[in-house]
């Protein structure tokens, strides 16, 4: 059991992305089924085509984005939530003047990402 | 796969609570490892001392409230992030003049509820 002041949680770079960067709120070594993370974009930043192995389960904190989704595009801002399942291909581009943060949960089973372009 | 905005989801009126509402915004029927909803309680309502059969990893949108997690007591606001692991009693009242609302994700496994008190 824990309380924890998201802004307090170290963040980290994610490699495959530009400006984006991530926080694990709750590790998978924390709770027993799945894991909580912050992930956030600078204006112009974001992630390429990728594919994950597990889905996620995804609301957006401020901002906003444009966000594709196998063959489809969306604009997405806070207050917003997405589901994107294993395996289909997703990418986001953050929009805007101010940071685009979204949390996103996974399940605690492996993933693997893979970058398609 | 899909996009939605959490203010259009419909809201239900959460029994065992005082003022207290759940939107469900991703669930059980449509991911395969655990749910995501959105409770919201008016201040002065929330939910009276409690256990679930499941964990609930959740995320503090807006407002303040306090919330009981086993013997313990803690202030929690907009940017908190609460573990409650299965089994522990817990409570909530929320404080302040707007309305206390957050994220709450459970796995996709059977949950009871039982009041304490």
């Amino acid at each position: 059991m824990f309380v924890r002041r998201a802004s307090e949680v170290p963040s980290e770079p994610v490699g495959a992305g530009e400006g984006t960067t991530r926080q694990v709120l709750i590790g998978p070594d924390e709770a027993p089924n799945f894991a909580l993370r912050r992930f956030e974009m600078r204006p112009g930043g974001g992630m390429p085509r990728h594919t994950n192995a597990v889905e996620h389960e995804q609301y957006v904190l401020q901002g906003r984005a444009r966000v594709g989704i196998g063959d489809e595009e969306f604009e997405v801002r806070a207050g917003d939530v997405v589901y994107i399942p294993a395996g289909v291909p997703h990418w986001y581009r953050a929009e805007g003047e101010e940071p685009f943060a979204f949390l996103c949960v996974v399940p605690n089973q492996p993933d693997r990402i893979e970058v398609l372009e």
